[in-house]
């Protein structure tokens, strides 16, 4: 605590705690990533798990939005299924289909033989590219660690890649509730030992992304996830840092996302800002929520649109300019410059 | 409507209405299909494309569910993409990608150049199954016509075939406005021609899928899609048949999709019941919304569902019990079977 107050804080840190701003923070959810030149012609030479695993080269990536555009955070780069290899499952990356776990969970047995990594020992290179990165930037910029939520964490193993209806992991859920139970709870404690370990290397807050539980209905949500995230969050909250919380498809979830915890609430451009604070109350910091395709759309638009999230934040304490979702690699970065600057410009 | 009059109307069309019920009437969407193993067996002799343009074939399929299970309504075997030959765009399915298109629309040109065609002409297999399902069909169980959404056609047409984030439809709204109202105005003419034809064919409701709408935010939605799905409704009024407007991943739209038309509005199991009549209102009919992955569930779990969905509704007038999108490949007939039972006894 005494190393942060120490710091001056940034205008990101500050609206996570609800106070006062020169103008809304912005930053963007995959903004190191494909849509960079300067990241594929990395890709050309190192494999995404390679930049993963080298502290340098993710340290590297990290920084490269930074030093293009005006962004109030820099989120670490790294990939939520890397504790995966830690609690005994290998992956990867498959052309074209993203990522492919070779042996899914798809038994009670298969969710006991599974391990709970020690971050420190498995995950070692995420913590020296946190700390290389918190040396480089900026004091006025934060430094972002995240994971992956348990629910999404949890349907990558069980589903064994990516899904459109998650039928193997309601399956399992339905069908083995202890098993699903047991499942939820190694992974929040191997969440939770990750998590604290990127606030021990430097992560100033740290995002939770559940980005598949708008798959399921509320009485699930509550049911089978929310007892878990709120486990999650538990075990960070004596750190002191915000934990944003993020999903999408979220409009029917949010209160209940709310319960479970989290400092921000990260939502989706499906839902419109002023009913999300008119539902939280203005005494919730969100997150949010450009629709990543509207990049694609000719700059009057963009500009637009832009100013349609503002609008509806109405300058509100505690909001964060973010997409909805993550930048899609076709992302011309210089729509992604010219969002930024039109957030700062219109929100001071 | 004499006709419709003079027979004794079953309790979907009841429901439709408004109208008192002596138990909530239930179909699934997708109800006759691949899970079905007579349909599979039709299958090995017919392409999906085969069986649509073969009246005797589509009604026998449209009557497979209604011969196993206790349905209200049975709904006309069809795709939604059946108009676009005719307006002048070849598309096949490609096993295990879905739909493909050609040549999928990209410019303005490509617009002008679709036709309007006529339902009488292109489509007449689908008016002649439906004559001979309501034949075979008992009074008291309803026929279901349907077609996409303008939206939802678009996206087929302009992506090519499925997608994920709808990156070349957004990209094509945004940017060339005028072209976009041109596409949504054409496929409005022909989607009214096309549904009047199936009304007056024996269609006594029709649904309007507009599966992806649920990708948009508001303001797009109210936009891009809300005028041309009311202008198809409009073109469907004068004709006194409910009209069902179906959307998945809906629930910040719904107020909107409401505005737009609709007897009976169709929602997903992302969002409650109880909820969506407090925000509609109790004069608006609805339909759904088990989800589709509960019937993979062990039978206990799968009756608890079917029953906090007849909870929700709370016994109120309009309430269509249905799955939240349509019932999966995988799903075992007797989950139905049990499903529709328990639909049937605990609404009573």
């Amino acid at each position: 605590m005494t190393e942060k107050n120490d710091r001056q804080e940034g205008r990101f840190l500050r609206a996570c705690r609800l106070q006062e701003v020169d103008c809304t923070p912005v930053w963007v959810m995959r903004q190191a990533g494909r849509y960079l030149p300067e990241y594929r012609r990395l890709r050309e030479r190192y494999t995404l798990l390679e930049i993963c695993g080298n502290p340098e080269l993710a340290a590297e990536v990290t920084l490269q939005p930074i030093r293009r555009f005006d962004l109030d955070a820099a989120i670490i780069f790294a990939d939520i299924l890397l504790p995966l290899k830690g609690m005994g499952l290998d992956f990867r990356f498959a052309a074209g289909e993203g990522p492919v776990i070779s042996q899914p969970v798809r038994s009670p047995e298969a969710v006991r033989a599974l391990h709970t990594m020690d971050p420190w020992e498995h995950l070692s290179h995420v913590m020296e590219a946190l700390r290389l990165v918190r040396r480089e930037l900026d004091p006025g910029r934060a430094l972002i660690g995240f994971c992956g939520a348990p629910f999404t964490l949890a349907s990558y193993m069980i589903q064994g890649g990516k899904s459109k209806n998650f039928l193997e992991t309601k399956r399992f859920m339905y069908t083995h509730p202890d098993a699903w139970k047991e499942l939820m709870g190694k992974l929040v404690q191997v969440q939770v030992s990750y998590l604290n370990a990127q606030v021990d290397s430097g992560a100033q807050a740290v995002q939770l992304f559940d980005s598949w539980v708008g798959s399921l209905g509320r009485a699930d949500y509550r049911e089978y996830v929310l007892p878990f995230s709120r486990a999650l969050f538990q075990g960070l909250k004596s750190r002191g840092v915000p934990l944003i919380h993020f999903g999408t498809v979220t409009g029917a979830l949010l209160e209940d996302m709310q319960e479970a915890g989290g400092t921000v609430l990260g939502v989706d451009w499906r839902v419109d800002l002023d009913q999300v604070w008119d539902r939280l109350g203005t005494g919730q910091a969100i997150q949010g929520n450009l629709d990543p395709l509207a990049l694609m759309a000719p700059r009057p638009i963009l500009k637009r649109k832009v100013r349609e999230v503002l609008a509806q934040a109405r300058g509100r304490r505690g909001h964060i300019f973010n997409l909805g979702h993550g930048v899609l690699p076709p992302t011309d970065p210089d729509a992604v410059a010219a969002m930024v600057d039109w957030v700062r410009e219109e929100s001071k």
